[in-house]
Parts: structure tokens; C-alpha cells; sequence
């Protein structure tokens, strides 16, 4: 489910900000918790280990490793990796919001080029907009772990009242072992086409244009499908998560305070623990982009557009056909 | 209210840009002062505590405490969080300004497409506007704080003559969980298709122009909402909001003047106050772009937008239908 | 006016470099220099009150100062500010140039859809075309200093004949608070719509083709005049021309030269001017680059394009048209 | 092949990640390993001859060098080169997945188009499909090595059925030195055309459509030659390589411990060895996305993509031509 | 010509990359040697002034200069420039890249909508897209040297076969001080309006499409038009060659070996040379990429393009106008 705040940062005012920061769902504080306890643990084992069991001929020598570590751990490029690849992750999430399929377009053509009030009429408009949906849903079971869960086989789709049973047989008939989400869109197209031929479409032109609607809602189900065949090659997620668990990992050991001559000894790590924050989070910023196809609060909310899409695509094609109200004189008339 | 500047950067001289600096409107200094002011305060707070409260022993650690941390303080990596972040921001803001809903293209083809000075003709063009303007309204009243302000209720609206109370009931008579913007369009759809059945419009593919176009102002409305309903990830702002503040909490013990062997003893931070107001500054930035819907001084007019779309709308469908100049030999004519 | 060096780098040879930079015309040089040399000026009598006028005390104390801010200068954000500011403002630039309004693809439609050689039927070529421009005309005048000096009113604008004077006075009947430039292109589509009923345009699609390309030349001018309407929020330029110049007024006591145990005293600042001559030239940069329609050297040449777009334009709608030579076999017929 | 990771990371789990990086196919390993292993064992002959080979004199030089080199290693500037490279090279790659070429818009337009159940009628579908197919084919033969090594000459086309003998014939008589990859997109165009004069397709307006998809088909194949006819001027990848391969050079002396007055004597370069996976790996990252089309493991199925295409193609337009289920009143008929 | 090394990368094997570090064509070396060499000579001399000609107490101050220098270096903010710039200069690249003019689209469907195998319907075909050609080519003459030297003028384009002398006369026959690639352009679209005339194009709609495709490759000439006529403005390249040649010119004397306690003398600049070698390569990408249209390895082979264009524009017209093989069934006919 998408967290939205856009409510929170209507105005800047200076505590604006601050009401952001307790957010909890959706919220680095989420993403950051349990990875911070973990590496909390283990700093203070290590710092046990340090302080309470090693001699001291080894406590020398953890010192010498710990502070050759401290210095060195500037080789891990995490800066650079983690700004250069958020932001082409951006990008790519970005892209696949605009194609997550929104159908008022489809269901006002529809509603605007398929005439008649009889009951024929409006079973073509209803199904060319169910078949739609129905594509739709096909396509996001291959890609949202929400909607898979939802509709884990093609049973439960007809339970779910978006495909009929002898729709779900005439699916079948075609043997094909690649995905068929073409299918429902070819019968849309195929009811358009019908609908011409019994005259309830006044023109060539219109019918062009209904499908071309079809056709442009059937491209961005396919490219979402494409963006999930296609992902970034799993190198580049794989170096930057890599980078960064391995530089707290190193952080286990350079962090810990082992210089003597310290008039105060430190046992908390705070400002490795403020790093810590920083950097994880905004790795699990990139991680939540990368498939927001996912489960995570901050995912697209696959179901719930289903349900949406249906619902209004149906209201637009039956309900609101025709109710245009009376042609009068506006207020601002002179 | 954008704030304009565009005149004083015409031309690049040296003391253009000293123009800049002295706006007060939208400006950096009305963004930043209040925090800077509670910064400052507390840095004068922690600042007395030391030189005066705190006994011989006490303060030792404390240099200590604040040595610590000033060398540490680069762990919090502001600049690229920074850079990256504003980047991605300003690019969302500029998807959401190039879909603001400009109504001239409509108004121009319904101008166009539908013909006829009888009133029923003008009512017809002067209601498609209208109701382009009402969904824009109604869009705009659930993601603009302004628009909600001036419109809390639907009554308002008809108050305010962009409904009219038979429309209003129409609109009520459909009862949806979900947002019912689409209404005004397909009342504004099936104007165009009524005009084509009463002749008003010559053919077939002229009223698929006009149909497309106000299908086209509908998908911008539409990405204006989408881009409501999906924010960036919560988590993103909420790291660079907590990097930044963490950066400068710290910076009130860090940047005491703790150095006995300076020999002249400064109390004004002046270059962290620098600091601060850049930092701060150009996440004031971010933040401002962030929510471009809301009430900050340079966040888009949209109550002005939806005044100036009704009466350019009205009057190029209406006052200025077939007003062409007589058609005459221009003064190149050769 | 823009300034062309493509020759310049047409290859790369080693010195075809230098001479680009010794271009004075739009160079950075020119944008340069006079902030130069204030800067300078300061720059030498604060070293001249340094050596000449303080006592050896207060010698002491501004070494001091000089050196505390010599290494606290770092925190200006100078190279990310800038980095990231000028890619964002070059990309805003590039859009801007994308719709200046080349009028090639309106006249060569109008030629090619609204036939006949009578001279009513060159009229309204003609007249389609003026009305183009007319249009660009009255949004430059809002947009461009450059075109505003040249028409000051729109008096101007009949004397220099881009408008008549009939057409001035319909163009004022209509008293509206809002810009009025739709009206031109209006006249232009009510002309196609007039060449249609005059049965000089041979079909419906041909007079949709024609409008639609006034459309697009439209919508171009009004993403002008939206770019204008909504700049870059005030605070980014601002925050980065603050950053920047606090940076080198901070530098003339910074970078002083202080040091007594120098073996030479320089007395020219050699590697803070170059310093200076880089950053201030990356800012004008964008400087130049956010505000196109301004009056510099690189600006866009807004009037030169008014006289373009209308000589050509009526060229190819009259001198042009129907002049292809004749039908004869190429010579590679095979 | 490429490689799908979208499941593993469909929420962030903290040990999501950590899944992440045992994959081997495709991963920063497997690209690594032999790179890593060379410079390992170079490493190790560097720190042979130094330890025990060099005499004292020589040592001492060789420590001398070696500080000497990793002072100014930084010379070398990788953190800028790969970020804003990668950045580059992933638009690129994007752009380029993007015209990959899913042929589904052209069967359902095909299907849509020309009608009837007759043998011809089909024939004339099914070779519309295939057409394009075997353009893609030959587009790819050119561009891509996995098709080149499955279709190394024409006759390997034949007898994988895309193109059948007379059609070779055909596609041989005429001769011309550039590729001919639009031979069989005009057969596509002219079947089409030839349907229309058939009667097979209703109207004008749909033989209109229908070209227009295959042309829009055709632009993305002409697309991807183009990509591979320019690629990124060599320069630029040559620049990175060469960085990142001197800095590891380098690194082979540098590195070495030379410091006597370590008390821990280290053999093994850890850091330097994870300096050497992130940077190599992240220039791999470049490598891999610069020719998508080859033979790594996370490059486009070419192939594959073949079958797919011509077997989808083939069932939408014949066996899933006019299957539509019977319409009846759906289960939310109200 | 621009230099092909995509099957090099195919594979990402460790030596892949090496290989691609040997080619000299359009390489790096090939870019830097000149400049190099004068850079290395430069420092020699100033070595040999340094060791054998400056007396002692000049030695200091040498060396003094020399460090302050080396110290303050940093000042020129070589990466962030550079990193930024490039950038830029490769979107710039990429977008005229796009709007190259491949012809083969409105080659397509001419050969697609205009009809005929009579003489009159072949040569209107072939003019059709000679005149496109001509077109292209007189655009490339002023924007690229390559096809200026090799179309000086009019008459060389004559000479050339590109146009015929009764042509060059109808060119020249309209006097204009502003560019006149459009005429070529109306021909086209004359030519097609009379073949309609001629009832060798079928419908309205075919017309249609046929101009709005020539026009499509109209508006990408005058893309690359409006690219030549509007560089980047000069002051950016200009910045960045300075700041990069500034930089290696203070590198002469601050990189010289004059610190007396090193035990080995170091004659060669090695390090300095590497550094040398990556930022004025990473500057020659940029120059090379900052305008595509000269003479440089990697700039596009406009020449070849015309070649190709017009090659394989006339076979598509006219040998290959309807030789589509016999429709038979396919090999997978079930």
C-alpha cells in the first residue's frame, strides 16, 4: 500500500518536517530496525570479546587491525554507488507507475462509441471493459506476489467474478506455453469489432479509435510485463548491497573504541549508528523502488486498482451512459 | 503563488543576481530564518552551559564529546543524499507542472468542431468547457490545499457557478466509494456526441478530434491524481529530512568553541551558521518541489488556473466564435 | 543572439580547442571579467590594511580569523550545488528551445491541403500563416525583453505589419484580464474552417491535418508562456548565487596571504582568481541558461525568428506553391 | 539470458538482500573471479620478490615507490567516471530494451483488421505475422551473436521454417550492397494492401492502422540497427577501462605492506581485494549493459524472443481469431 | 565515420576489455598523443631549467612556488565538470543522434500508398523520395564538413545526380536570404497531392499519412537545423577546456620532483602523466561528442548516410514495389 503524506508537506513550515519523521509505516524506521538490532548485537559482542576476553598480546593486535581497517575503509565506494544507482532505479520505478494501467480512458471510449440502451449494448460495453480487468489481472498474477496471493489459480479468478466460467473454458482451449494475457484483449477488440457490425458503432473511425484505446492499455500491460522479464542486471543491486553490508561489517571491527588514550571511554557507537541509519535506509530506498510490484507498505497497490478499475470502468460504460444532465443556460451567461 | 523572477535574470550582469538575493517572497531567507532562529538559540543555550555551568571536569569532557563528534560528522553524507535527491525531485515536479491542465486546446476545437450561433449550439460549447473546468475542480479540490480551502464542499462549487444544481444532483446520483471525476468528462463526451447527432458538427472524424482532445486534458487530470495517490517513497524524504537535522543536532555540541588555545575566543558560529542556511536552504528546495499542490509561496495557482480556464474557455467557444477579420490583401502581398 | 562555434569543434585536433578559447563574444570572459575585478579590488585593499594599517596586535588576530576560515571554507557546498543546479537548469533550457516555434511544418500543410491559385485562396494561405506568427508575436512580447523593446504596443506591432489594423480592432473588442493570445490562432483555425466550407480544402481529414498542426504550433507557444508563468522556484538560484558569492567574499580574508614563515610573499592571489574565474563562470552558466529569452549573448534571437518564421512562411504558402518542377526520369532510372 | 531476482526482493526483508547475493548466474562474481584471481596471484609475486628476492638497497627503493604511488593514486579519478559512465550506459540500455520488439500490437491489429475465415484470409494473417518475424530476424542475425550462431547464413533461416524458398528467391533477386531487413516488412505492407483490394479489410481507415503498426514495428528493429550502427564513441568505455585497469595496476605495488614498523606483518590485501571486487564488478556492471545484445548471461533472449513472437503471432491471428466467448450478462449485472 | 567495437564487448571476458584498449581508431590515444607529447616536453624543460640553470636561491623559490601550487591545485574543480558536463554533452549527442534522418519510412509507405506501375506512378515514387534525399542533403551542407567538401555547391549536388538541372533552376528561381531546404520538401508533398489527383493514391487517409510521414522527416532535419543553429552556449565547453588545460599547465611546475629528501630522483612523471591522460581524454569525449556532424573517427558518416538513403529509398519504390512472393501456406500451417 502506498503511504501517502502529501498532506504533511502541503506547506514548509519548519515542524512540517518533523511530523514526517514519526511516520512509522512505510518508514525507515521499519525498514531499519531489525538490521540495526542485529548489527548492534554483534558490535557489542566483538566490543565483549575486546574488552573481557582477549590477552592483551592479542588486544594489540585487534587495535592494529582495527585502526588499519578504520583507515582503509574509504575504498568502499558506498557514496557514488548508492547516489548513481537510486536515482537510476528512480527512473525505472517511475516508468513502470506510468504504465500500472489506469482504465477511465478505455471505459469513457467505450462509453462514448458504443451506442444503445438494449440489453446487448450494454453487455458489450460491460465485457469489453471486464475483459480489460481481466487482462489486466492475468498480468499482474504474473507479477505482484499481492494479486497472486489474491488469485493464486485461474479458479479463483472466476470465484472472483472477473471471468465467467465459460470464459475460463474458451481460455484454456488454446494450449500455449507462453503467457495468453493477449487472449481477453483480443476479445475486447473482437466485441468492439462485433458491435461495429451490428451498427451499435457509427463509424470506421470511431470503432479505429476504441481499439487504438484497447491497444494503448494492452502496451503498458505489456511493458510492465517486459519491466519484470527485463530487470537491471542483477550485478549492479548485487555490488551496491554488497558494498554496504560489507562496510559494516568492517565497521564490527574499526568502530570499536580501542584507542587508550582516550580520557573517556565510549561504549555506544552513536555516530556509527547514525551512518548506520543513513546508508541502510537509503539502500532500502533503492530496495523498496526496485520491485514495486512487491509487498512492501510502500508498493503500488495492485489489488485494490483491480477493484477499482472494474468498478469504476462498469459504472462509467452502464450506469453513467447517457445521464448527461438537461442543456441549460450557464450562470455565467451574457 | 509562483513567484517571478524571470526579468531580473534577462540579462547576466554582475548585479542581477544581487537582485535575487533581496526577494523576500518564496525566498530562501522566508524558508529558513525560523529554524535558523531555534538553532541559534539552542546553540547559545549548550554554548552558556559550558562556559558557565559546567565544572573543570565536566568540560573536559565535554571537548572531548565534541572533538569526538566534529570528526566524525562526516559520517552523515548530506551532500549526495542532497544533489541526488533534488535532482529526482525537480524532475517529479516538472511531470506534475506539464500536466497542470491548460483548457485552451479544448476550448480551440470545441470552437472549431462545433458549429452554429443558435443557443442551443452555444450551450452546448460553453457546457463542454464548463465541465472540463468542473472536473479540473473537483480533481483539484482532493490535491490542492488551496482548492479545498475554496471549495470545501460540493455546494460550494455550485456556489461558486462552476455546477449547477441539476448538474450537482446528477452527480449524487451515482454513489461510489471511489473518486467521481470522471463524471463532468463523460457529461462533456456526451455533449460532443449529442452536437454530432443534431448536426452541429460536420463529420465523423471531427468529432473524434474533439473527443480526443478532451480525452487528452482528462489523462492530465488523471497523472495529477496518480501522482497524489503514489508519492515517492515516504522513506526517502524521511532520510534526507533526519540526515540533514541529525547533521546540524550534532553541530550544537560539535562546533563550540572549545579550543583553549585559541587566542581569541569567537561566540557567533558564523560559518556554521553558513552552513546551515545552505543545507537547510536546499532542502527547503526539495521540500518546497515535493508537494507543489500545497500553499507554499511558490506552489502552482490552482485556484487561478481554474478562474482562468472558465473565462479564456468561455470566451474563445463563445464571444470569440466567428469573429475572424475580414479576409483581406496583408501588406507583403507582392 | 546565439553564438556558433560548431565549426570550431568540428574536429578535434589539439589547438582547435584554444581557439575556442580565446572567443570573446558570449564567453565566459565577458561574463566574467567585471566581477573580476571588483573582486580583485577588495581582494588588494583588504591586503593593504592588513599590512599597512593594523597593529601588530590586531595582526595577530585577523592571521587568526584568515586561517579559521581558510579551513571551515569547505563548508560551502559550492561543487554539488552547482554540479546538480546547472544539469537541471540545462535541462529546462533544452525544452524551452524545443518549443521556440519553428513555423515550417504550419505553412507547408497549409500549402499542402488549402489548394487554389484565386487570390481569395491566397489570401487565406497568407493569412493563416500571418496569424501564426502574429500569435508568436504577442507571446514573445510577454516572454522576451528582446521583442518586447522592438514592440513596445501593439501600435508597433501594425507598423510593422504583422497585424492590420482591422484586425487590431477585433483583436480589441474582446476585453478580457487574461493574455490574449489565442485569438491569432483562433482566426488562423476559423480560416481552415472557412477554406473547408469554401470547398478549397478536398477533404475532412485534410482540414483535421491542418488544424491540428495550428494546434501544435499552439501548444508550443503556450509551454513558452507556461515555462515563463511557472520559473525554477526562486529559492534554488538563490541559494546557489548566496553559496557562491559568500564563498569568495569569505576568500578575501581567507585567502590572504598570512603566513610569516613564508620565504616569499606573494602579494597576487593567482590560484583563488582562477579559482574564482571557474565557479563564478560555472554559475553564469547557468545564469545565462535560466532565463533564454533574455538579452544575452547566447539567448535566443526571438526576433530574428518572428522575421523567419514570416518570410519563409509566406513564401511557401504563396511563391512556393505549386511550383514543383517537372516529371521527369532521374538519372539513376534503371 | 536474463536473469529474474524480482521475486527475492518483492519485500524488503532484512535477509531478502543477503539471498540476493548467493546467485551465481549473471552475478558480480562470476564476473569477477578470474579478473580477481590474475591480480591475486600478480600481487603475490610482486610481495615474493620484494620479501625475499630484492637486496636491502632495493627494498628500500621499492618501499620508497611504492608509498610514493599510493600517495597519488588518487590521480585517478574512478568514483567520477564509473558513476556518471554507468549512468550513461544504463539510459542507453533502457532505450534500447525499449525497441526490443514484442510483435503482440501487430497480430492483435492484424486480427483485428482483415476479416474472414477463408484459407486465403488466413494465409494472409498468418504470413503478415511472419513477415515481420523473419525482419526480425534478420535484424537480429545482424546485431546479435546469439542469432547470428543460431542462423549463421540465410538457408539456416530456411530450414528454421521463418522464411520459406521462394521467398529466399525473392529475397535474394535483388541486389544491393545495405542491409535488406525491409523486404520483408514491404511484403507485410503489400499483403496488407492486397487484403484491402480483397474486401478482406472493411474500410480505408483500417488498412490505414493496420500499416502503421507494422511501420511502428519496423521503426523499433530500425531502431536497434541504428544503436548498434553507432555505439557510444569508443573513447569513452576505452577511458573507463583504462582507469579502472591502471589504478589496479597500480595497486599491485602500492598495496604491498611495506611499513616496517607494522607489528602485524599482513600477507593477504583484504581491503584492497574488495576495492578490487566493487570497482572491477562496477565496471562490469557498464561492460554487461553496453552490448545487450551478446552472450552474457544478463543479455537479452534474442532467441528466444523470436519463438515467442512468431508463435503468439501465429495463435492470435489464426486460432484465436473470432473465439470470442458468448456474451452474456456478467456476474455484476445489476 | 564512427568505429564499431560492439562485438568486442559481446562477451564480457575478462581480455574483451583489452582488446578494446588496442584500437587506435577513434581511441584515446589516438586523441591525446599530440597533446601529451607537448605536455611532456613542456615538463621537461621546465625540469631541466629547475636542475641545471637556476641558481640556488631561485632552486627555493622554485621550490616554494612549486608546493604552494601543488597545495592549492585542488582549487580547480576538474571531476565535478567534467562528470557534469559530460553528461550533458551525451544527451545533446543522443537527441541528434535520433534525428538523423533514416529515410526508410516514408520510402515504405510510398511505395505503399501510391499505386501504379506505369512510367508516370515510377517516377513520381522515385521523386517522392529523391527530393527527401536532396532535401537531407542540403541540410547536411550546413551543418557537416564532411558533405560540405563534398557537395561545395549547388552544382556539385547537380553534378552529383541528386538533382537535376530544370530542379536547380526552380530552386534558384526563389530568392531568399534564408535557408531553403523546405522546397525540396513541398515538391514531395506536391508530388504525392498530384498523384492523388491522378487517383494513384486510393483514399483521403492514404494521403494523409503519406505527407505526415514526409513531414515527420522534415521536423527531424530541422531538429538537426535547430541543433547547429543553437550550440550549448560557448561558455560551457569554454569553462571546462579551462579548467582542465589551466590545471595541467600549473602541473608543469607543481609536479616537478623537488623535494631534496627523496633517496630516489624521479625523472619521469608518471603518475602525472596517467592523471594527464584520463581528464584530457574524458575532455576529448566530450569535444568529440559536442559536435557529431565533423570530421572527427567517431562523428556520424553523413555522406554514407545520403548514399544509403537515396540507395535504398529507390529500390523500396521501384524494384522492390510489389514483388511480394506467392502467398502460400506456411510451414507451421496446422
Amino acid at each position: 500500500m502506498t503511504v501517502n503524506y502529501n498532506l504533511l508537506v502541503s506547506n514548509s513550515s519548519p515542524w512540517a518536517l518533523f511530523k514526517l519523521l514519526v511516520r512509522w509505516k512505510g518508514s525507515i524506521w521499519k525498514a531499519v530496525w531489525l538490521e540495526y538490532l542485529v548489527w548492534l548485537i554483534c558490535f557489542f559482542i566483538v566490543s565483549a570479546i575486546y574488552r573481557f576476553a582477549l590477552p592483551d598480546e592479542q588486544k594489540k593486535i585487534f587495535v592494529h587491525v582495527s585502526k588499519y581497517i578504520d583507515e582503509k575503509i574509504r575504498y568502499v565506494p558506498m557514496d557514488f554507488m548508492l547516489g548513481f544507482f537510486v536515482t537510476i532505479v528512480v527512473n525505472r520505478w517511475g516508468i513502470i507507475f506510468q504504465n500500472i494501467g489506469i482504465l477511465d480512458n478505455v471505459s469513457l471510449m467505450t462509453a462514448a462509441h458504443v451506442n444503445g440502451k438494449t440489453v446487448e449494448a450494454r453487455m458489450i460495453r460491460r465485457n469489453i471493459v471486464r475483459y480489460c480487468v481481466l487482462a489486466q489481472c492475468i498480468v499482474f498474477r504474473d507479477i505482484s506476489m499481492q494479486v497472486r496471493k489474491r488469485f493464486p489459480t485461474l479458479d479463483t479468478v472466476v470465484v472472483g467474478r472477473l471471468m465467467m466460467p465459460h470464459e475460463k473454458e474458451r481460455f484454456e482451449s488454446i494450449d500455449d506455453k507462453y503467457a495468453k494475457h493477449w487472449m481477453p484483449f483480443q476479445w475486447a477488440i473482437s466485441l468492439a469489432n462485433y458491435a461495429r457490425r451490428k451498427e451499435l458503432v457509427d463509424s470506421e473511425i470511431r470503432i479505429d479509435t476504441l481499439i487504438n484505446e484497447i491497444k494503448t492499455f494492452r502496451t503498458q500491460m505489456a511493458t510492465l510485463r517486459n519491466y519484470d522479464w527485463v530487470p537491471l542486471p542483477i550485478m549492479y543491486p548485487q555490488l551496491v548491497v554488497l558494498a554496504v553490508h560489507t562496510y559494516f561489517f568492517l565497521a564490527l571491527i574499526s568502530r570499536q573504541f580501542v584507542d587508550e588514550s582516550n580520557i573517556i571511554d565510549l561504549y555506544f557507537p552513536i555516530m556509527s549508528s547514525l551512518q548506520f541509519i543513513f546508508y541502510i535506509g537509503w539502500m532500502k530506498v533503492a530496495e523498496g523502488l526496485l520491485n514495486p510490484m512487491g509487498e512492501d507498505d510502500d508498493d503500488f497497490e495492485c489489488n485494490w486498482l483491480l477493484d477499482r478499475n472494474l468498478r469504476i470502468g462498469l459504472t462509467i460504460v452502464d450506469e453513467g451512459y447517457e445521464i448527461t444532465p438537461d442543456i441549460i443556460q450557464d450562470e455565467f451567461w451574457g
